[in-house]
């Protein structure tokens, strides 16, 4: 029972770093091994560990170039363009400490190294890195800056590589730094790269692909249009776009820089007369050049120039422009870096949110119908992969990498697929039960028919984007994971059926999914949902459904956005159900004015009718349901028959048989073990019947 | 056809104020009276003109004591402590222009007249308002500026009476007036006061009343203790404190000052070292000397002066205080008055919401079963009233005013009954339709058995205050109207059964009640909740539960607040039904830390079985019902045996009787007509049966 200890583990680490907050110097998560190899005064020299002490020695001597010496290095796990998952590149924290996952931050001083990241990487991490990294969670008690404060003297400089940081994460670094004495300095040369002796270099074949029209709906050129209209609107003369996606959506392209994002590496700036793309010039090729139109030179045409070169053009032409717009934070986006923002006087920078989140969006026609295609792509690889796996469950061994391979290979192969949205999570058995698994070769355990299996996943497809989460079931079900898994539909179908005005924020839809799970005093740590990209971003701003946030943002007629609820009883199982969700105009106007908006699934993968109990379903939630089955059955049938996979097809047939939406009153009583009595007369008179018909037969006889 | 006519104009109204907007001058609502007496050139002299031309005159005379003279005066209908519903007294509005409703502002010209008020009053105020005078809708496209700014000319004073305006208000006129070109004043003296020859005096005999620790629950001296405990948190030395229902709260007094809300006029001051009371000195008794220690001089004793002294205290404190807590607005609240913000240098005003607000809200143990108390003596009041109308309804003419005054008669019989909490709403057919009906005599009209009837209500009793709505119906309901309330009763229920995690937003509730009604897309314009007073006020900040608003206010344990839901099907009948609930802790934790709450239904009065279509409704619901009606049976079956009233017993009784719960298929198939066929085994069988049987029964005769 590993997991069981990994688990305790967990418990134990929070329990400490919550007990010893107080205590002179954190201690962070307890490491098991490293409180071992103390004892026995073991002391690997690894690789990891030569490297930190050369990233301190560059603290020492390089970074006083730019001023006296630094104490401290900040160096977050993101890249340039504050991309959660990177190219192997800029995999700089994981060249310097063998962290493999993401959403970290790492701080170094000279006597001590520790690493910020979620909770759901803890586990990982422990098993990652050497004994010189302490362990701490990103919103916990400890934050880097106190960190700092009892490991660096008072009144020292403290550095960070400010392309690595967000803007508002500098601002908020530097006051806090500043409450415990220290100073955030700017260190243009990452020290990380410095060391960096055989580092990867960008792939020279990459090729930018061009987003044809029939998937993106719109020229590039009529998105520019927009995109200057609404500069214009906020007077500004120009806009510098540092995220991969909304540059990926401005100029129709895409490309494979970064896992999981079809995007390429670059930057571009927009104003009222040009248009900049700075991209490595390997990557272009002349389909590049005539879509682009990099022939002409009026404000329709587009200027490549070198990835690098945006830094000095921004400083030439921050001479001429009276406004510049840098992005904002919006949700789950994190805005421009600080080295994008400081590297215009302060006086002209706009920072507001982009405007290209707004646009993209609102996918039009054909990205609406490519979301949908997709969906259906996607809906038959998960019935071709699960299919063929219940069909070898018996007889084969099956862990959870391997349930991952086997899921991504089948969604690999799909017409149109270009890749997968998010790194795929399949957890079993108590793994289902933590929020945040994250299957790894470390974790991985055998599936047997005993628990619930959830995978979350989701695949890039020419036309779309997909995330989806299904919970399944090999064996036979308790009635108490049944009656999880039917609470968490309920909410997911609630949300699904709602209709309403325009003016209602996302944040308000939420308590209609958790009414659900609340109601047995429990709940899930996720957010309800989040927007999501066509053939882009999984995770897409500006939509976020979770209760308790101010956002000033509503559901417009073509967002798309995830759905999500989850059941976790810790130790022992969890649900889990993502679908994804358009939302579209009704056509009635609310009083007050607003549209009445309505949602309509996109996903099209079956639910498990094993682990449903529709005895606890109402019967218009049963009727919802079987209009998505009907759906699915119609728009996957087809589709699976177009792949000819027979298997697959019967296997949904029968995932998605309708259910009857009125149960007789005794299958309710009998389900729900009897209820307030006096309305059997039913049954006992079938009973009557039969003993009168029995005492009559053998007279005749 | 009466009423058609009056909604035709109205709608004729509105559209005269959007059309008309960009014209010149402002039109308002069409007065059709008027536009055929202006035909007549028939101009009657009466009363309430002459009253109009003595303020325009005092315009010129008065006011310009205080510098230049006035060429416009703004006059809202708010007592000093801007209550809504004033005394007789200082029905200042009604003196001038004879309107008897209330939430209006009029503005005086030299050449015109004109009046902002809410769209349920407009019918009202046409009715009883003279031709000079215009109607405005308060949130309308003309607002009190745009009208001033189109009478009187650039550069010239409009005055106000800073007693009678809230401090937000007044900063917002300035501002608007400011964009006209028009400066707002300060007129101390009030010009309809001055004009008033035959103002009616202030009660003489009205002693305060003491709220007993029995339902207060708390000393006063313990709450004061409180207050001054938030004040030092607040590091203020004092606080003015202005509203009614708080001075009420704080002293444990009550009076009959104002209709509907049990409150003494006047101010109160709580300094670290001082309680200082200002009230008509006619109203203290020995037993209110007792109780607030005016006997004694440490700064647990009261110290009493009279009614109009405060505003020289005021001067003379403002000395000695460095920060004094003045109240800002809070949902409902309006905060304290321009007179009392500028009576104090603005660098020791602290504008805050009032801290008594959250202590109030907070119900005690003796305040929560006194208002449950107070919910069964209502419960019964309700069913009394019904149950004798019920017997009568087909031998007597029953009209909107006549149920209207049963109803009221029957909740003032009731024990421990001090008053109405609300004008009554009693809206009968068309009238039921218009969400913000105010029966009057005159738009009274007959009660038959045709339509639905909306009774609108609340009491105030010594334990505490109620707010209730119901739906009836005396003859039989159509589908369309049976579907309308059950899906209205459907909200109520989803909202009195969820569970949920403190830190979830009232604003975050509001879809699970509102979107069974957007089904049909079709909403209410009010808000689903509101917090309720314990013999206090019937809307008390700070819950307020509507979608789309911004508030930083949490349910808590203790805190009352009603849940409403309405269908109005315009011309044709309308649904109401109102309960008032309670917060209570469930015990458990979320996994956030948060305390996991829930709502608990206190009204105890019986929905109309009669238009609950059950076939709607899911097991859980019904089964919700089921319970909400044993509670009624119990509780106010208690009630009424205790006060002899066997006919009201019978009737809930018979509203109350058990639902059953899980309908046999055959039943919903039957009332939603046909489904998808093959479930009709049982019914076969019992035929299939019964034919065997009787094929038998010869043989053997």
């Amino acid at each position: 029972m590993t997991t069981a200890k990994w688990i305790w583990r967990l418990a134990l680490s929070i329990f400490l770093v919550v007990g010893f907050v107080d205590a002179d110097k954190p201690q962070g998560f307890h490491r098991e091994i490293c409180q071992y190899r103390k004892g026995k005064h073991i002391q690997p020299m690894s690789v990891y560990h030569t490297r930190l002490l050369a990233v301190r020695e560059q603290m020492l001597i390089r970074a006083s170039l730019q001023g006296p010496e630094i104490y401290g290095y900040l160096l977050p796990s993101m890249d340039e363009h504050l991309n959660q998952e990177v190219a192997a590149r800029d995999q700089r924290l994981r060249y310097l400490s063998g962290y493999t996952g993401v959403r970290a931050v790492a701080a170094i001083t000279h006597h001590g190294a520790a690493i910020w990241l979620e909770k759901r990487y803890v586990q990982q991490a422990d098993g990652e890195l050497e004994c010189d990294w302490e362990i701490y969670l990103a919103n916990g008690n400890v934050t880097v800056a106190d960190w700092l404060g009892s490991h660096v003297h008072l009144d020292k400089r403290v550095g960070a590589d400010p392309h690595l940081v967000p803007h508002a994460l500098w601002i908020e670094w530097e006051r806090l730094l500043e409450d415990k004495f220290l100073k955030l300095a700017k260190i243009n040369n990452n020290l990380v790269d410095l060391i960096w002796t055989d580092r990867p270099e960008a792939p020279k074949n990459q090729v930018i692909q061009v987003q044809a029209k029939e998937f993106a709906g719109e020229n590039w050129q009529d998105k520019v249009r927009e995109l200057r209209k609404r500069l214009a609107e906020l007077a500004c003369d120009a806009m510098v776009i540092t995220s991969l996606t909304e540059v990926a959506y401005l100029l129709n392209i895409r490309g494979t820089d970064i896992p999981y994002t079809p995007v390429v590496k670059s930057y571009a700036i927009v104003s009222q007369d040009d248009i900049f793309f700075y991209v490595d010039h390997h990557k272009i090729s002349l389909g590049i050049d005539l879509h682009l139109r990099t022939d002409c030179y009026n404000e329709d045409c587009v200027k490549i120039k070198e990835y690098n070169q945006i830094w000095s053009d921004i400083r030439t032409y921050a001479q001429k422009w009276k406004r510049v717009l840098v992005s904002a934070p919006c949700v789950q986006d994190l805005g421009a870096s600080e080295a994008i923002y400081s590297s215009m006087p302060g006086k002209i920078v706009v920072w507001h949110i982009s405007p290209i989140i707004f646009m993209r969006a609102q996918k039009n026609s054909n990205e609406q119908a490519g979301m949908r295609r997709a969906h259906i792509r996607d809906g038959a690889a998960i019935c071709e992969a699960m299919s063929n796996m219940e069909t070898r469950f018996h007889t084969e061994q099956w862990t959870e990498e391997k349930i991952k391979y086997e899921v991504e290979l089948w969604r690999l192969s799909q017409n149109h697929a270009k890749g997968l949205s998010l790194r795929t999570v399949v957890a079993y058995g108590e793994h289902s039960a933590l929020p945040y698994y994250i299957s790894s070769n470390v974790t991985n355990i055998e599936v047997s028919d005993q628990s619930l299996l959830i995978i979350e996943s989701g695949g890039q497809y020419l036309e779309g984007t997909t995330d989806v989460s299904r919970t399944f079931m090999f064996g036979e079900p308790t009635q108490e994971m049944k009656k999880a898994y039917t609470n968490v539909l309920a909410g997911i179908l609630h949300l699904a059926q709602l209709k309403f005005p325009s003016d209602l924020k996302p944040s308000e839809v939420d308590a209609l999914v958790r009414s659900m799970v609340w109601r047995d005093m429990t709940d899930y740590p996720q957010a309800t949902g989040h927007g999501i990209g066509a053939y882009g971003a999984v995770e897409e701003p500006p939509i976020s459904v979770a209760y308790g946030r101010n956002s000033s943002f509503h559901f417009k007629q073509g967002y798309f956005f995830s759905s999500e609820s989850g059941y976790y009883k810790r130790d022992d199982f969890g649900v889990r159900l993502k679908n994804v969700l358009e939302v579209v105009d009704t056509g009635h106007t609310h009083p007050s004015g607003a549209h009445f908006l309505a949602f309509q699934d996109v996903t099209m993968v079956p639910y498990e009718p094993k682990l449903i109990d529709s005895t606890l379903l109402s019967a218009a939630e049963k009727r919802l349901l079987n209009e998505y089955n009907a759906k699915i059955r119609n728009d996957i049938g087809d589709e699976l028959k177009k792949l000819g996979n027979m298997r697959a097809f019967y296997w949904m047939m029968n995932k998605t048989r309708h259910i009857r939406e009125y149960l007789p009153e005794d299958e309710y009583r009998s389900a729900t073990g009897g209820g307030s009595g006096g309305h059997t007369a039913t049954p006992l008179l079938i009973l009557g019947l039969t003993i009168v018909l029995a005492s009559i037969f053998p007279t005749r006889s």
